[in-house]
């Protein structure tokens, strides 16, 4: 999915809202803002937004000195999801279908996500999605992949979330063998391999790393994952950069997201805060 | 108020909104899109709000040849206004306090604001202010002043919101005789001669023009509108511009309005979405 120019003044926020994370400097905070500027003036449109986003937050890197400014947010959301994790594993517990409960509260993880928007609201969200109804629902597809699946690529997106994941991987590891990418290197508040950790995916999943780069670039993942990607029966991506990068993308991909951005509802024709299952291509 | 950078992407994307309101040509809304940025990057960002928007909205014009975007939209909300006003009227008389109840009605009709979003529920935020407190609620002095007043002058702020000030001045104007200030040309979805006229302000009010700028820079102003402006026993001030230009100026003002920017919410200690009766200085 290609950017559209509302993206622009989105990216300049996002870069104002990282920086300010890191620094209360006014000085530093207008440096970003106007490199950034000067960036996206110069900039291509018709790139998908990830790729853009890379661009942004390096500048935010360069200028703060920076690598990783939500590092404190994101452990403190996978402290919350791991506090979350028992009251979220009761819910399938007492649920009628444990699958379906599963896809849903994994969904509703996706709402953490300090690229959309910094404000967000965990629990009303969750009870927001277990009571209405997906805007785009291919869970039938999902089940029949699931059940001729023997290997399972899930591609993770944000810390805090991850706990979330677990959830639904602890449901579908008794069908096949889940295999959980993250990120390279810290980049928003996408989830690495600390934070796969923290949420203990390792004792239930293979984790392994994908690029530096917000959503699934294969061009910037190594040809190891790439290889996992190509031969993986079933993949499960989670969250709006993934499914910027992959929309177009070979696969047999099933998309789960929360739609926070105006160019997503747009390409997907559903609404922002719809809850979404795609069965792709 | 001075503007934060913030408003930098905030009035990037308020530049794309009104281009796409005029027209569908991406080349064209890029254009605008990146004029607009190559005018903020050299911009100083310590002037008030307004002042760079009409430098926004003008590029805006150059570009597409429109110096009026919101001119249908405009009059599609004062008919939405005037089609309410029986049913305000109508919740005014039956109300234990009608002034207060009017008051109420002229803040909630500033939800009519393409500036802040061009998406708003009008129903939704007078069922909301009428029933929630303001967050700062001056009411006992507008009222003191109100009674102590003989010539008031009232700020409008925008099209369609116009309605909503005429069940406000038809409270008042027993008290004093009061003057209604218009935009002396079209700029944003800000309300003009016309759009009072419309709503039938002409025949309870004497009106009269500011300037060609966003919120009220009495040094953009005739000398007549000045002399009026300093000679006013009260002034009814509308909306977040004419807060963002008059909040250091001199002058018994009342600040009637919707907070709809994080900007402005923090300069007032309130949160988005509230209601203000601000009395100043």
């Amino acid at each position: 999915m290609k950017a559209r120019l509302e993206c622009i003044p989105c990216l300049l926020k996002q870069s104002l809202n990282a920086t300010r994370v890191v620094t209360d400097d006014p000085v530093v905070q207008e440096k970003v803002l106007k490199s950034v500027m000067a960036e996206l003036l110069d900039a291509p449109v018709d790139y998908v937004p990830p790729l853009i986003a890379r661009t942004i937050y390096s500048i935010v890197h360069d200028i703060t000195g920076c690598d990783d400014p939500y590092k404190s947010l994101k452990m403190e959301y996978n402290r919350i999801g791991m506090g979350m994790y028992p009251d979220l594993k009761d819910i399938v517990d007492k649920s009628d279908d444990r699958l379906f409960t599963a896809v849903k509260l994994a969904i509703a993880g996706n709402i953490i996500d300090f690229g959309a928007d910094i404000q967000f609201d965990v629990e009303e969200t969750i009870e927001d999605i277990l009571t209405k109804k997906f805007a785009i629902n291919d869970y039938p597809l999902f089940v029949e992949s699931l059940e001729d699946s023997e290997n399972i690529l899930y591609l993770a997106d944000n810390a805090g979330e991850v706990a979330f994941d677990r959830i639904l991987i602890e449901e579908i590891m008794d069908y096949a063998d889940v295999v959980y990418a993250v990120k390279k290197k810290p980049i928003i508040n996408d989830a690495t391999i600390d934070d796969a950790i923290f949420c203990g995916i390792d004792s239930i999943a293979e984790i392994v790393t994908t690029s530096d780069t917000p959503g699934t670039i294969l061009e910037r993942c190594d040809p190891e994952f790439v290889e996992i990607y190509r031969s993986a029966d079933m993949i499960i991506s989670k969250g709006q950069g993934n499914y910027e990068t992959l929309s177009e993308e070979a696969g047999y991909i099933f998309f789960l997201l929360l739609v926070k951005c105006p160019v997503i509802a747009a390409d997907l024709s559903v609404k922002i805060g719809d809850g979404v299952l795609l069965s792709a291509p």
